[in-house]
């Protein structure tokens, strides 16, 4: 749904939503037994709650598409993720909770080797440990930009976040890494008019840079891709007029969250602390999305046995959502982990949504099978919180 | 999808695809049995396939809307029909394997019956010959255009392909048809600026052609409709990175794949051929579209019996498709044919694809019953293409 339509038919009221996302939820049989994760474990909570659900899938961008966790996620908030595009540098400085400023430049950073000739012969540094890099950007803060305050933030192994801060910057700056090995790093240069001048800072900086980095192998050059400036879109409370909330613990969704203007509560890394965080903050918020990880770091992992484990644990918690009685409950996804391919994919998500007036479809469980009977059949990610609205009373009707 | 998305997310790799396409698949129940083709048909390696594969119904342009061939093709090759659109005349020329060049203006003719006061009584000249209808066309040949090189090319029956080649040649010309019996055949007219000149020398053309076919009866007039130029269209190699082929031994598919950058390759008519010209060139691409025109032909005839009997010819036959162990088979239709409407149809059309990594459906046969079981319900036809890439390992994720 266009976020204006939503913003012409969205009203107030009194209801709760919870949005519970479990992330990289989808999943493929395991070739020995033919189930998938969710066929696999026991999840009594969710198979009662599945009977009196609204069931089916989300497709979280579109068909064949794999998402990252950015458009998976802004799906689920409603946002349109092929029109609310979130760049590389952007994500990757949300997702060390750094403070992002408007007018800041923010681009991804990777430690490479570069050989005597200045060829990449690695482009991610043989990875180094999360130390060095902490080391190394620390080295390269001190790097006097003439023009611009520079930020140099590890992420993790050869990953680093570089950020610009200043006034004018332009973030229309082609990548400096080309993507592939045996080439040098690429000049950087500005891809539009008006961004000379910040071309030219960040050139500045790969010089003293390489420079720094000289006697650093394998850590001995730097690339840069996807410079961005964060975007400013319209919030969750104009569009949808709710007080949303965010119970995420890892920064990436977090920053997510804070892009549609949830406020992130405080929360420890257990499914216990969502659930505490939950309790305390439920007379506060009117919509929550809860976020679990775990469930996708094993399907990353290939380890089929924990996410199993991991959906159990889901399982197990999730009374202590059903016991605060949301008016609207969303069990989705924000894309598909199946362990067999230990990375994310594009199959559908399982969803259901338990609400007043909801057409329960009886799905007796919630897996890829069963939920195939539901009557939603396949909907796009972004029309979940539309349809959640809907049955939370929160949409006016469209004409008269 | 997008052109632009499948572009930026495509990458090639060693996989293989097959698209096999049923002309005029889809079918409706026999009025006696209450069983469609298919079900009647005895399928039984199209029935095993469909255990192992993702199942669903394809929609070629939308709900309600009948394709022809074209669009039919275009969607399967995951261009937009509604976007990707072919005018008329180019159809037509295509249709004929007419080598049409981009700076060609192609329109469809029609010979037509007037009487003494210039008036259309038949649209159709009474369907006259094939042959007759070359004869004529030669003679038309013979006519002199000052500015531009004139082309006429029989098709069937009273229908010809117009065609000018020279420099600054317009298309934006109106139709001499008037699509209705009881006026005058139409003047050329240019419908925007600068096509004036072009207008001059179709108005002179049919002037000429009106004297030429004065004593001709019925065939004593020409209409001539659609005027458009070959679309210059991104081709698939580009767009999707891959080599891909046609099998088709109709010129209409030929042209349609051409249009889209396939390879043509050389192929008899029956089925037996198109797997023989599949298993010698299955080194040389890495995307097959393989068609089968005879479902089509026997629906159109109305001919229930007959489009079983071709059902049952590919069910025979797509072993040797099976054999060869493509990554991704598509099975599809670019429309439905019913035979008891004779005619093409709206109705989505019965579709499976196995894959790697594919959520197999369990459908137990091929047909339009069983396959309402599959997850993936009715999607857009220009959808299929782009899955079969994602679940080739062809399609990058979609942000971080």
């Amino acid at each position: 749904m266009d976020l204006d339509v939503a913003r012409q038919r969205s009203q107030e009221n009194d209801t709760k939503i919870v949005l519970f996302v479990i992330d990289g939820l989808g999943g493929l049989p395991h070739p020995d037994t033919g189930r998938t994760e969710l066929e696999t474990a026991h999840t009594t909570q969710l198979d009662m709650i599945a009977k009196r659900s609204l069931c089916g899938f989300t497709l979280p961008v579109g068909a064949g598409i794999t998402p990252g966790s950015g458009p998976g996620h802004l799906a689920l908030f409603g946002y349109d993720p092929m029109v609310y595009n979130i760049g590389r540098g952007v994500l990757e400085a949300v997702g060390i909770d750094f403070d992002l400023q408007p007018s800041d430049v923010a681009a991804r950073g990777n430690f490479a080797t570069i050989d005597d000739d200045g060829l990449i012969t690695d482009r991610r540094a043989g990875r180094i440990s999360t130390e060095r890099c902490a080391e190394l950007v620390a080295g390269l803060r001190q790097i006097d930009l003439d023009g611009a305050e520079l930020f140099v933030e590890p992420v993790r192994e050869h990953r680093f976040v570089f950020v610009l801060r200043g006034e004018g910057l332009s973030d229309e700056i082609a990548d400096t890494d080309p993507q592939k090995e045996g080439v040098k790093a690429l000049e950087a240069r500005s891809t539009a008019d008006g961004g000379d001048a910040t071309a030219a800072l960040v050139a500045k900086f790969a010089k003293e840079a390489e420079k720094y980095l000289a006697d650093k192998a394998p850590a001995n050059q730097l690339l840069l891709r996807g410079f961005a400036k964060r975007p400013s879109w319209p919030s969750m409370a104009e569009v949808f007029k709710m007080r949303p909330a965010a119970i995420a613990h890892y920064p990436m969704y977090r920053g997510l969250a804070k892009l549609v203007g949830m406020e992130t509560l405080d929360v420890g890394p257990t499914i216990e602390d969502s659930l505490a965080t939950l309790q305390e903050s439920w007379g506060s918020y009117d919509f929550f999305f809860v976020h679990y990880k775990y469930t996708d770091t094993a399907g990353e992992d290939g380890d089929f046995d924990r996410k199993v484990e991991k959906l159990e644990e889901v399982d197990a918690a999730i009374r202590g959502i059903v016991e605060l009685e949301p008016d609207v409950l969303m069990i989705a996804g924000d894309h598909s982990t199946p362990a067999v391919m230990a990375a994310h994919s594009w199959h559908p998500v399982p969803f259901m949504m338990t609400a007043p007036n909801a057409r329960a479809d009886g799905c007796d469980m919630f897996n890829e099978t069963t939920l195939r009977k539901g009557s939603l059949g396949t909907i796009a990610a972004k029309e979940a919180l539309p349809l959640a609205l809907a049955h939370a009373g929160r949409f006016t009707k469209y004409g008269a």
